[in-house]
């Protein structure tokens, strides 16, 4: 925990989506973040009616981002960190002009459009000492640091065969009637150079970082697809193959056509002596499996986890979680990244865990050499 | 929602326990309720140091119940609503005095130790014009709610078998250094006359009664016993028999000696046409079997479900529940009937449904009615 | 298995009813029995038409058992095992004419209606000097006789709880149009003084016993009904309730009106230290929970498991087993006995496990108890 | 089933391995073969004692398979089908002698080394009025009939998506010790140009061919590797990306080093309108998942189900099904196109679905597709 509050706006996240109950639910949980102004909404009154709704004064519901920024720097005490739920294409803006205003970033994932605006908005984080955190928001389920723990005390042996897949079937019609979600979403201009690599396969590559961060990739292929045809160039469907630097290979699968399946995300581990798999559907349960023993299945918040997934565990061994329990955890991680960075501790910023502005280049990379392998019909790349 | 955030005082649920968290995150996660008192530990000390990490002030982290009340009736801000989450023996002293205060009560299960505490309390309540809340906190679930409805509706046809069970292992072993929390529950002076029928026992009741409304228990049946010695007279294991006013019969099994099971519980609901089947442990998920058809697999938040389970529904079909969701929508449906209370909404009152006074009596009943047929020697009684 | 095949006939098990092919696939799979002779079905030209497409000689195709028995002892290579696969009331019958006429027996659950029956035909078979072995065909799988040496080896503690369930949903309809093999089961004439608990709940008894043969039932309660009128005074739903010896509680869990669910068996065993659970839907995977660890799926087949499941595994740990996996087993342990008998080898009889004629008879005394808990209503007896 | 019994002889499948079981079960579970002949075993001494004990007479039991042929050849009653469970690299001389001699072949998969090998095979086959089957023994389950009579009838729309895997982790250690069915099936002398692809990726793709009939490969990616240097250049993991004829795409992933996995096969196939999914470990159950309606469980046996999968049902809905009901239906399939073609109805043998030479030969086209992209290093291919 720490010291008191933070002082919390929103841009986006407003009625028309389901994202800022995700954001809200996971800031404000452990008193953490106070919700005390916010631009929620491109339609000005909608907005305000839904802040005032949120218990946020109606004179810092504001019309739109640049004219919270300005107004809440007049006050005492004016917000010091804004999350950012807005469409891809905004980003970049909002970003830049929340860090020359001096506030710290909590922005969705995927980032920007390049790593060339992560690179620049890294720096002016730098200079200006500020956070940029990015949402993934799944990487905060206990059993998700469980992972990494096993990996990293080698329970796993070497890393052989990496299985991902977040494929679910929500987009399986046409687009006739679509959300206006689906409509940016589906468009170059507002989405960026893909659709569900973007959308949901971030959250799939960020989590293998955060369980194998010493593998690197060293040659990526990427075959995809629009099967609903208006979605093209961007995809709805995808498979990407990856060589790692110690031998490792990977298969990773996005879909948004994947019909009647309800989004589950599937991981899988190989190593040389176990595996381990996961699945956000059933968060709370770990299978491990040894190679010639009984399978083990692991529940969390058992005292036998490692002591880094038992140290963010929030509802004990008994009771289930859910998605907003693993938000709670990554707005808590940042939190602890923002008052570090107040308090000008590095050394605790050095090793602290949470996904930060790095998190969120990578995955722009990733996106990066992904696309460039597709656009090149789909042939082996050298990642860089 | 409501107009306005509740002013909301806790009594117990510190650091000692688990149980406090789930309080805190179910009651503040909408704003609908301010955690702005507290009298949260036998150790004054320890207590106010825990509230005020929770933003609590110093001044109003209070000594013990006894005081919280007396100072916050001097403020104009004073608490209206406070949570008593302490041992069993305590509740009724407690919810008396916050009563006679005027302040609503929220109180964990088992409410009392007998049926006429509870008739006194809600005499009490009712004069006063007050709202005496129950934390049954595994029905908050939006498929919990579509269970109801769909036996309303009438698809499962009538209703003949409900097999219901809360089994976990967490007590297998003896109780040489037991925690505090484990000691006060195997004691007939603080827990009452049971421990695990009233600890996790009411909490399957309580679902049935959501689910079942119109079947009355005729005729029960309990058999219990203690595997573990030293808890005797209360129980560590009972199967409780029931047969219905309509014909239904069921079973019950409650234990925390099922070594190594992680305390699912499990609930299915037989019809003549149909079957549904549900269990905390995957809370998003209901099993729909209709005789002669392919078993069904229905998703929270999916549009084919009934409007009562989508009402409640707060994360979307994509994304896991917890716990916490479901202790949210408790919190809240009290917030709605202390918010009525207060306007007089009594219309509003007769329709609505949240775990009260009633619902907190049911329970107990039934408890008297399972220890005086286990006192008999686990022969049939008829309830009463 | 055995020096050379069996010489086997079968009496019933014809065209109408599916139980047949379990018997032929059972016995026939390792060559044990050789299909020779048949009185299929009471319809003497449907069972000869029937036998003739099984392989079975025209002239060995019997219009009853009674000219089955006269005519193969005429044969020089004439049966010498007989299958019986009839409604229950001609088990007695047609198990002392074939005894009488040197025959070894292999028949259906329940065996017979009286222990007193049972009793007769021990004698007989006695004196005979010949097997009778009972088709409780759910017994035959490896992991079954795992949990039996689990349980030896003391791995789970003392056993304190055991549940059982066998409850389809196949006659949760009413009965017109039923089909014979329903007609007879309900009628207590033909099906004896139960129906669930005779034709699916010897089942789990059986089960149990193998499991925990040292466990002595003290006390029973048997609470049971028939949702379907037509079919009082006999159930299609029960409950179980016993008192063991040791201390041990068990409910048991009988119905055909369980809507919609497709028949699997349960079995839990929880002892002091673990627990283990297996179904029959899942015959290939046994779960392993002792309290404070991971649980443990363990698989068939696999050199971790005990030597006495390993000895009678047919697969192999990567395929699939089947309920004819099973039958087999259950056919060749029973003539591994004849064998022996044959060769007079009593003290391979005495170690060697088949249902035989004990479990037959504890079969029909258990549901002895059960009906007499019922008729008295469902009261508490002492087992006897 | 087919009039008479066909007479039976085996070149292999003796006591070192596990597949003789499989076969036996298959073909004499109906009667259809019996089992009169066999050159069980290289070891001639083992092979006759293996022989003897499963009912074959001594002087039929053979040395090798060529005495097999010439001495069967001289008996009126002389074996007129022979199954060939060696290692790969005889299958071609053996069966082209069995066909030479007369004999209709059964034969285990990858069929032979080179699909010019296939065609000759092919063509002698035709010359001598002769069946080949194939044993691609996971095909007989009757839910893989319902699949593909799904596909046919448009419940799934048109077919976007194919994911199959079989992937176990039974060689994730190094072969130091290694048995010798895993020493030939390692070296490319024996086992031909692949190791997993064609041991267990073959039995992937041609359920993928009996599900999906019409599509048709048109490029197609293999990425292989050795974990297991010694293995190379065979491989132990293989991920092969394929593009069909309609557009739709597919991954499979094949594997032996997918550590602590007990072998199990997925396949889920996606259509614009629902998808089907499907398991060999749980052969019984086929899950069908519409979009936007409930998940559904189909189980084998019930009425519900489409007429091509209840024909071919062994077990009854009640009952599980094993790997060897699977292999019975094969055998059987494949005794009725051999009893077809010996009264020479063509007719039938046009419509009548088994795995005869044709699923053979384009198993073998398979991997030589997939072998030549992985040699050019892992890129497309156009399919040939």
């Amino acid at each position: 925990m720490i010291e008191r509050s933070l002082r919390w706006g929103m841009i986006g996240g407003g009625r028309t989506g389901q994202v800022g109950y995700k954001h809200r639910t996971g800031a404000t949980r452990d008193g953490t973040y106070r919700l005390i102004a916010g631009a929620f909404d491109l339609d000005a009154e909608r907005g305000k009616d839904f802040g005032i709704n949120l218990g946020v004064e109606d004179s810092r519901c504001y019309a739109d981002y640049q004219t919270l920024i300005k107004e809440e720097a007049k006050l005492e005490d004016g917000v010091e960190v804004v999350s950012i739920a807005t469409p891809n294409f905004t980003h970049f803006e909002i970003t830049k002009a929340c860090l020359e205003a001096g506030l710290h970033v909590i922005c969705e994932k995927p980032l920007f459009f390049t790593v060339a605006e992560c690179d620049e908005v890294r720096e002016l984080a730098e200079k200006k000492n500020l956070i940029v955190g990015v949402t993934y928001g799944f990487t905060g389920h206990p059993l998700v640091r469980q992972m990494a723990a096993m990996v990293e005390k080698g329970m796993l042996g070497d890393i052989r065969i990496i299985d991902m897949q977040y494929s679910h079937g929500f987009n399986a019609g046409d687009d006739v009637g679509a959300s206006e979600a689906l409509k940016w979403r589906t468009n170059p201009k507002t989405a960026g150079s893909t659709f569900v690599l973007g959308d949901i396969g971030t959250h799939l590559y960020y989590l293998s970082e955060v369980v194998l961060p010493k593998l690197k990739i060293e040659k990526l292929l990427c075959d995809r697809t629009a099967f609903i045809k208006t979605r093209a160039p961007l995809e709805d469907h995808a498979t990407v193959l990856m060589h790692y630097n110690n031998g490792a290979r990977a298969r990773l699968w996005v879909s948004s056509v994947n019909a009647g399946n309800m989004g589950s995300q599937r991981y899988r581990f190989v190593g040389s002596k176990a595996s381990i798999e996961w699945t956000d559907s059933r968060p709370d349960q770990l299978i491990y499996e040894i190679q010639g023993e009984p399978n083990q299945i692991l529940h969390h918040g058992m005292p036998y986890l490692e002591d880094e997934s038992l140290a963010v565990d929030r509802m004990g061994a008994l009771h289930t979680e859910g998605l907003g329990d693993s938000w709670a955890n990554i707005y808590l991680w940042i939190a602890q990244a923002i008052d570090a960075k107040n308090r000008g501790d590095e050394a605790f910023l050095k090793t602290h865990k949470y996904p930060g502005i790095e998190a969120g280049t990578e995955g722009v990379r990733w996106l990066d050499n992904c696309v460039r392998s597709a656009d090149l019909n789909s042939v082996w790349v050298n990642y860089k």
